[in-house]
């Protein structure tokens, strides 16, 4: 058996060891059923209970109130990147839309086929580099759509934007990674397989006062009200990745919560940015201060020759995953809630025994 | 740990033990990366490879020629059943569906909440206890639409009807159960929770002329070129529920292809359908003998006391999910791909004990 690399995939991302312990433990034979929790039926006893848990965590570690309802689909956010316009775009008005980087354009695409978009903000003059703060907002508009954090430029907002209209956030690559007050929001969505488990759910917290806007006639499975009258099963859900969102909720929640993540998450990015800030220019950030991404730190070296041995030398000694996005290139640090701090401590290590090695 | 018992449930429902194992072995460290399958990014060369094999089985079992796109998508059989009609369901033409029962009836909704649609057949007059032959079919339909098996009401085309327009099937609880001339259908689909692996990926066999009349302009997520173009990686897919569709088709292919398989689907359904009818009376089949499924049995006893009785009995001995589906009662008796033939032998042991001790 291989030793366990630190991965810095950018998702499907690395999951907390204890977590797919625990999987395997009940892969088998789950809670004494003498079957597996992959052949349990929606609509068992054991399967409700873990639904409900699942929704019970997202409430607890959130502080969300009764006001919101715990939605479970299929599709990734892409497809609520569509979801999103037809239910609450209406005819004649329009949306606002953060313009943040790639996530963000494709959401904005979706819109666009259904109706109206305002571009409210864009950083596409600078690279994404940064986070517009001066914003163009609609009087009336449906919604205001902003990606929390952007996963291939490496930033993060980290005071969001005030909006008259409901806030509408695609918070895939950062969800609870972080204290937030998460009453600002309408609608909060996330692909499962960074913050939240594996690839194959995705977890929509609505608040009722939008979705009691919700337009009519789409097909049934594109209606936000489908999934909500019928609690995310008018069809079979993807079961075991709602299982394995409860798994990763009970590991946030035993650790003593977003409270606990956070701080763990501040010393991972602080230690990783002070590296690249002391480098003498060796390392350099891509994105301006204040917008700095903790989940995924992206940075340039002196040329591509240099960043690709990096890449290959880091990943010989168990730091895999280190390459940038195909569309940027350079080198991306991806530490979601699931990196250890050890995993950014040898890093570090690595980044200065490199540095001294390649002057 | 509790001994395994039959799962009897109409899905999710049971998987090879086989596959379980194999799964649970690799689930800590897959193929010596360090990492997990659950944590690979789906573009990484593990995961590729994962997803070329798991294309190229599904070829090899069906016997299909590269005429065919091989798709997964998340969102359930529920989801094709609107992006059917959204893709293509021309304007100004009609679709004929053929309405046997409940998977069906939500698939012609869907079609009609798109375009104009033909009930070309249904057997709605008798509680679809069989199968419609005559069909009035469109001249110029754009398709024509199918459940294969009906899992509530207990029937299964065994002869699929021939059809000028492009054949469409919804394969979900009965596909890879035996041999068939797949090269008929222009396009199959099935959610995985049967036949296929676990609950969250939707198979698509699309073949390409059909592929090519798609219309366009729907949201980016909803069109099958999307899907066709970017090889299911428009975003990322569910991952892990696809490399369960590998590992039991691994093992469909491990045990001789569809003509194995058949062969002990064939036996099962023969020995239960046969306790049923040397009864006399005492368990009475719900459809007419031709459209018998060999995937989902059902049946009715004297009353729903004695059914209630059997099916609480049948389950303290390890025979789980006899239930039949809420809106029909009575009992049924799910046996896919990865129930046993023993299984079914305790079954019928059981059914002659019980009638001989409740007679």
């Amino acid at each position: 058996m291989a030793e366990r690399i630190y991965n810095f995939n950018p998702g499907p991302s690395t999951l907390p060891l204890s977590v797919i312990e625990k999987m395997r433990a009940e892969l088998t034979d789950y809670m004494d059923t003498g079957m597996s929790i992959l052949e349990t039926s929606h609509r068992s006893p054991e399967f409700k209970d873990v639904h409900a848990e699942t929704k019970a965590l997202v409430k607890q570690i959130a502080g969300l109130s009764d006001d919101y309802h715990i939605l479970f689909t299929g599709g990734g956010a892409s497809l609520q990147f569509a979801m999103i316009p037809l239910n609450f775009l209406q005819d004649g008005k329009s949306a606002d839309y953060v313009n943040t980087g790639t996530w963000s354009k494709k959401a904005i695409k979706e819109a666009q086929i259904v109706g109206n978009v305002n571009i409210a903000g864009s950083s596409d003059d600078k690279n994404f580099s940064y986070l517009p703060t001066d914003l163009n907002l609609s009087d009336d508009a449906c919604y205001l759509h902003v990606t929390s954090n952007n996963t291939i430029v490496g930033t993060q907002w980290h005071q969001f934007p005030d909006s008259k209209a409901p806030l509408i956030c695609d918070m895939s690559s950062d969800i609870f990674s972080r204290t937030l007050p998460f009453e600002k929001f309408s609608m909060i969505y996330a692909g499962a397989q960074k913050n939240l488990g594996a690839a194959g759910v995705t977890l929509i917290i609505l608040h009722k006062d939008l979705a009691a806007q919700a337009k009519s006639g789409m097909n049934t499975m594109l209606s936000y009200e489908t999934h909500i009258e019928k609690d995310s099963m008018f069809n079979t859900p993807p079961c075991f990745a709602i299982y394995i969102v409860k798994l990763v909720l009970e590991w946030i929640r035993d650790q003593g919560g977003l409270a606990a993540v956070e701080k763990v998450n501040n010393q991972k990015q602080k230690l990783l940015y002070d590296t690249i800030d002391s480098s003498d220019g060796y390392f350099k950030g891509t994105t301006t201060e204040d917008s700095r991404s903790w989940m995924n730190a992206t940075l340039r070296m002196r040329d591509e020759d240099i960043e690709k041995k990096f890449i290959a030398e880091a990943k010989a000694i168990g730091l895999h995953g280190l390459k940038g996005h195909r569309s940027v290139g350079g080198v991306r640090v991806s530490m979601y809630n699931a990196m250890p701090l050890a995993g950014i401590e040898k890093l570090v290590g690595f980044m200065a025994d490199f540095r001294k090695a390649n002057p």
